[in-house]
């Protein structure tokens, strides 16, 4: 039997993931035991020789917590894709095009952030925020400013979340406003390796719970210059880096009018690509892009409501799942006005299959959509624990041994939000899509992150 | 001034409503006096000359209720278009076809509501839950069964929700399940007028908070026989009808196919259509239904999310509203999983949005979307309150003196929900917007229905 003073302790559980893409596994009862750094040591069926004995063990030393029957233990929630210094923006502005939207509310909103009082408000707010509804795991953008990012990725650690942190470059002048443009690219490149070294250093992040990350804004609003030195700093330390790529019409023109070729080529040829790259959106991809994505295990941050508002069509994930793309999820905060990892797989389910059914009522049904295009409710759920664990290079999404324990558990009873479960309907794959249908922050009865309880 | 001893209460409160059609007022501390009908008997701007005296009037004989800063109160939502004994399926089956759905998920279990018990049960939940979403008036389909029909309306004036009630009827054993389909259609329409009658004459029911409406659920289910008579109810009584028009292009098609004309034509010359006809969906109308729509005064009850998922295409709602058509909102409980009205609001928004863009990636941008398709948030906002009152024929929607007092207050507070104003950076019309995307139950912290508070 497995050493018990190795662990930290149990928990027992009705637990739903998905080891297989398309596929879950609710498994009822299972024990799963957590280690003293917050890892899962292992995890037992109820029909495992050992499990009486071991669950008896756990009860006897006070450390087994049961998950209430009705009640769903989930891995969770990666959000690849979130602006924190946008939160205060979330849900208003959507009736603009992008170039607006950035140039008139995002910008100017953004550059309050060299001001750390006011940055250390909303970043705690939006950390906590994100946790409450089950994300916990974060990929943030943050701003040019190197001080109040590192407060971000503090606040990160303070508040329990596992966290990729970036502070955001951009130093073209003709695409950035004077007054939210990083002076030079010697400077910016400084800044931004100090900031590196600082994220690693934190009091409190020794586990590396939260890492910096590469974060060049988008190919319009970097110099080459930059973009090359910002992939030299990926390479030099291993890094992870995040970027919108190819996210609208007018973006993808950009490059192909100052590059003559696509966002992924660009970024690929600056260095910026590893197994750890998220590049959020990625709509207009062709061929060799996907093949490029692949070659260098990089991964997509899909945010489909966000495409909904400010892409100029939809991301075809049916395919790039298909090709074996890694994906996971973006809340795109705040592109989209929503901070839950729920409703964006609820949400790339919803525009797939608006793709497949199309929108055009004066069309013939058989030119209208895009046969075949819809994905699943459990393949959205893939995407948003798996998917976006595989996108990290992180181990998390998944209920294994190895597996950092980040884990959410689901309440649902009348007269909490909207989410209902009726025993005698339900199967499990109805629960499931439920949940992921109609789970809001008040269904999130408990977070833990790295085997810490967060919420 | 006033007869003050005409008054209930007053309400003291920064309100948002939209007189005019894609516009809104924010009214800073506006009082509201609500008689004892329930009806607002006058409104008063704080600049009108007797607003000081009211006020302390008000104050005095401790009749004031005072909405805080930060909070809002809103006229309540109006769901046109719910299907209140499917409320046990909201959130699965969506990755079916709209047949497949109905004959495997929805008519087993709508065909349970012979179960008085059972049915107490989940029509207690739905009321509450779509009041505890800001809610205040509901159009709901039931079952076949009268009985339990009657109690749903029986449910709505115990938990005070204004309701409009339908026991739906069914009779093509073509097209209906063998053990979900009314054997005659003379038992059909002796059970469906006692219903009518049993409504009206409901205890409590003497103010007319719940209304019957006649039902037919769609062309596909009815004998001619049954749509004719039902027709003549409509006309006998002056009722309100409600059934699905044009949702699909199977349901469209079958018209087309079993009568030569559009379903807006069958029900026109069924003697189905009058002033507060509620058409759900009417997704693939021609100019000639949209005509025949405006001269009964018939209306729309839109239900965009359902659509994504149902209906094939788009409603052009930028076309319809433009052509003066009667337009409201539904959550279509359990074709879409929200009961809230909100989220209707914003999918509104956000399917008129992919239908102006596109979807398909191998499309030039010129030739994937239809031009200035978009509606706007205020629009959306308008359908959810006003332009639902319109098509039910109802004093609701608006805070002017005649109408009834259906009120909710919207709180935001960090901590609560994902709803965040930030009053340096929020104009009215940012705020209106956020609640819009991101008010869920925790935020409804009171509602109020004929100036009587239910929550």
């Amino acid at each position: 039997m497995i050493d018990i003073t190795m662990i930290k302790f149990a928990v027992l559980a009705d637990c739903f993931h998905c080891p297989v893409k398309g596929e879950f596994e609710f498994n009822i009862d299972w024990l799963l035991l957590i280690d003293h750094q917050g890892n899962i040591a292992a995890t037992y069926p109820p029909q495992h020789p050992e499990y009486a004995d071991l669950l008896a063990a756990f009860k006897r030393n006070d450390s087994l917590q049961v998950i209430p029957k009705g009640e769903y233990l989930l891995p969770g929630l990666v959000d690849l894709h979130c602006h924190a210094p946008q939160w205060p923006q979330a849900g208003k502005g959507l009736d603009l095009p992008l170039y607006d939207w950035l140039q008139n509310y995002t910008f100017p909103l953004e550059n309050r952030y060299s001001d750390n009082d006011f940055a250390a408000n909303v970043y705690q707010d939006v950390t906590k925020t994100l946790l409450a509804n089950g994300t916990t795991s974060a990929v943030y953008f943050a701003s040019i400013h190197r001080q109040s990012t590192e407060l971000l990725a503090q606040t990160c650690l303070n508040v329990g979340q596992r966290a990729f942190v970036g502070k955001v470059n951009m130093d073209n002048s003709d695409q950035c406003p004077a007054y939210y443009c990083e002076p030079s690219v010697t400077q910016a490149i400084d800044d931004t390796e100090l900031f590196v070294n600082n994220v690693f250093e934190l009091a409190g992040n020794q586990s590396r719970l939260v890492h910096p990350v590469i974060t060049p804004r988008f190919v319009p609003s970097c110099t080459s210059e930059l973009l090359q030195q910002l992939g030299g700093l990926v390479q030099r330390y291993d890094l992870h880096m995040q970027t919108h790529c190819s996210e609208s019409d007018w973006a993808r023109d950009y490059s192909i009018q100052h590059y003559g070729v696509s966002d992924v080529t660009i970024y690929a040829d600056m260095g910026l690509l590893n197994n750890k790259s998220i590049l959020a959106h990625s709509i207009f991809l062709n061929q060799a892009d996907i093949e490029k994505i692949n070659q260098f295990k990089a991964g997509i941050g899909h945010c489909p409501l966000s495409n909904m508002y400010f892409a100029n069509a939809a991301m075809p994930a049916r395919e790039l799942l298909d090709h074996g793309v890694q994906i996971g999820l973006g809340s795109d905060i705040a592109g989209a006005p929503s901070p839950s990892i729920f409703r964006a797989s609820f949400d790339a389910v919803s525009h797939s299959r608006v793709r497949e059914e199309g929108v055009d009522i004066y069309l013939p049904a058989s030119e209208r959509g895009t046969a075949n295009a819809r994905i699943s409710f459990v393949e959205a759920f893939w995407m948003a624990t798996v998917g976006g664990g595989q996108v990290l290079d992180a181990k998390v999404g998944l209920f294994e041994q190895g597996y950092h324990f980040d884990a959410i558990v689901i309440k649902a009873n009348s007269g909490i939000g909207n989410l209902r479960i009726w025993p005698q309907f339900d199967s499990a794959k109805d629960i499931l899509e439920k949940i992921i249908t109609l789970a809001q922050p008040e269904n999130v009865a408990k977070v833990w992150v790295q085997g810490k309880a967060v919420i």
